[in-house]
């Protein structure tokens, strides 16, 4: 991560920014900054140097930390999420340069923790409002609604994790000397998974869903005309079956709907073979996605007593929060949002599609909340990205436009 | 394998037996046997020297390969399953051996594949029925219904398993952009698990329990007159509440009912911390014990049928049998277990517990079929063994008095 930090430093450096890695209680945050010109606007331009764990390997086809182009993509862990994405802006501004002026002042903030929650951010955000006041944030670090087609998200959802262990006996059991009079943590656990959702794919934790606004008119014609069919998504996935709540479009489910995904389950033998135990713990790990108006913290509260309510006699429960963040949305019709689709659709051709994202940036609505003003999601990633995945890739194609597009953008907030 | 069945063979040769360890598709069956009087009865004394994997290596107290003994008990894999309660009977055999001529005829039977479902044992005995002809068969391969109390185990359970891999998409994908719109294998494989229980703690599986027999007024007194205490079952697992079907006692929920357990479950991030994934497929592997007359491969199809039913949309299931057994019963009323019981009154000096085993060995019922004489069950093994887990153990008292019940054994089968 340090090495990382120190590399971004030394790239600013090199195209003529201000710049510093900035300690905090965990990774380092990256600051960047062309000279303050009062008489211009300021655009504040976010980005993460960190990513996901690129396990499982042996499932990548070539590593995932050895970046390699096959078929017009770049390959690799971060490829899209952040470092390619980021990149391309970084790319932008330094052309920018090499032509001559920037058309506004540019900060750059590139942190190390978005993975895992952007923990130290939120502090640095207050602790140097002042030398962050912008006009409009730049974000490039959601995916493009399909192939090749200019994207504006409006809305992302909030996430909010927890870690469940269920404890049963003091260690690994005979199953036929104990099985049928001691519980099984992992029947337990999976008792548990299986209560999370009804027969109707909702989220059956009582309260869940009392904060959730329902989609106004508008946002449900937008989602039927996204150029994103059922089809697109499930050959992305490589199934041959969507699922989930009834009543909504995939689409829908996915950018405006809260979920409880699942992330890990482990407990008793994983080997070869079989092997007769009735095991002495089960974990999961389960992660929830918000719409606006959901609380993190309220919602692993529910969940907690939705655990304990549901928990199977004979085993015991231990929960652990983990990170957390609200939803976000902005609407895309003010002037900053208008700026952006200008630009996107200068670079790219044609009119942008307005989306809600499934994923979540949960620091987005701090910026709102500590800078005053509207983050503007600019996505060049592939829909078919593989973020957080084996094969996570790039198109080279989508990083030349990136670069185009930071600088229309940066032109178009000037004069907008 | 190879060198445990060869030190086995020195053993015997030593001992003054004819010996070998002969080949099958899987590991070698030792064979080692007393010159045959005819004017004797012949006791087959059966045995295996494979044990469970020893993982999770790390709690182990001490390496279960390099045993020790602690406060009275030898710790290490396989003390008590099966390697030291055969070798008091090899002892016992040795001691009579030593001390002038073995009463009957002795055949020891020691295979290597008890613990996968004694594969190539069948074969075995079909091939060398002759050979292996007999009066009785004694196996110690049990645990005592409470320490220091004898016990006659007159049945067993028999086993069927699988493993079921529930497969969602082509990769583990971001539980942002896709989660909500793609059904979570884990989930599905939790809501599977989930759905081999009625509330009421008994196998929702259509037709489990359509060959199960009511137990006998007589065995529920049995059960009833049990030594072990619902506190005993407890303290031993490590529970501070026991659980299972209702209507029935531990006892009998070990021994005379049976049971779906899962022994193992994974799917996505088994690492530290929260990684957000959707991931690409989850299994379990279910183990179901079983009572007279339930066949497993009828259980098994019972649960291909069920998961089947109940396989959530948008997942695909691939089931794998594993090994299978059927349960065993023996009256213990007939000479030769009235024969076993005065040995066990004689070496431990009390009347032995009359009871029904929770844990199977699958090759009891073939041993009946190919040889057509009764299986004495002689545990030698503590209840609190830990047998299959980690610091399995055998309490070296038991090993001594293992010795002295193989000499009374076969005196008391070549009078009665």
């Amino acid at each position: 991560m340090q090495r990382c930090a120190e590399w971004l430093v030394g790239k600013f450096e090199r195209m003529g920014l201000e710049a510093r890695a900035e300690p905090t209680a965990g990774c380092p945050v990256v600051v960047a900054k062309s000279p303050r010109d009062p008489a211009k606007k300021t655009v504040l331009i976010y980005g993460h140097y960190d990513v996901q764990p690129a396990e499982p390997l042996n499932l990548w086809t070539s590593p995932p930390f050895d970046p390699v182009i096959r078929s017009g993509r770049i390959f690799g862990r971060g490829a899209s999420d952040n470092k390619g994405q980021i990149l391309a802006h970084i790319l932008g501004v330094e052309e920018a340069l090499a032509e001559g002026e920037l058309p506004v002042n540019v900060v750059f903030l590139i942190e190390g923790e978005e993975e895992i929650g952007s923990k130290h951010l939120g502090t640095f955000l207050e602790t140097h409002r002042e030398e962050l006041a912008c006009d409009a944030i730049a974000i490039s670090d959601t995916g493009m609604a399909a192939e090749g087609y200019p994207t504006l998200s409006y809305a992302l959802r909030g996430i909010a994790t927890m870690e469940v262990r269920v404890k049963g006996p003091a260690m690994d059991l005979h199953s036929g000397i104990y099985g049928g009079a001691v519980a099984n943590p992992v029947t337990a656990a999976a008792r548990l998974v299986a209560s999370l959702h009804d027969a109707n794919g909702r989220v059956a934790i009582e309260g869940f869903y009392d904060a959730v606004q329902p989609m106004a008119p508008w946002e449900r014609e937008a989602a039927k005309e996204s150029p994103v069919s059922d089809e697109a998504i499930a050959a992305q996935a490589g199934v041959k079956v969507l699922a989930g709540e009834a009543g909504y479009s995939a689409v829908e489910r996915i950018g405006a709907r809260p979920t409880a995904e699942i992330n890990g389950f482990g407990g008793g033998y994983q080997g070869e073979g079989s092997k007769t135990v009735l095991p002495a713990e089960a974990f999961f790990k389960v992660s929830f996605r918000l719409v606006p108006d959901q609380h993190p913290d309220a919602v692993l509260a529910m969940a907690r007593r939705h655990f304990e309510k549901h928990c199977p006699a004979g085993v015991t429960l231990e929960m652990t929060d983990g990170h957390g963040g609200e939803a976000f949305f902005l609407d895309p019709m003010q002037p900053a949002g208008k700026a952006a689709q200008r630009a996107l659709e200068e670079v790219f051709g044609k009119k942008p599609a307005l989306t809600r994202e499934g994923g979540s940036i949960p620091i987005l609505t701090e910026f709102q909340r500590t800078l005053g003003q509207p983050a503007l999601l600019l996505a060049l990633a592939s829909p078919d990205c593989r973020a957080h995945a084996p094969d996570e890739n790039f198109p080279v194609e989508n990083f030349l436009l990136g670069i185009r597009l930071n600088k229309a953008l940066l032109r178009e907030l000037a004069n907008g």
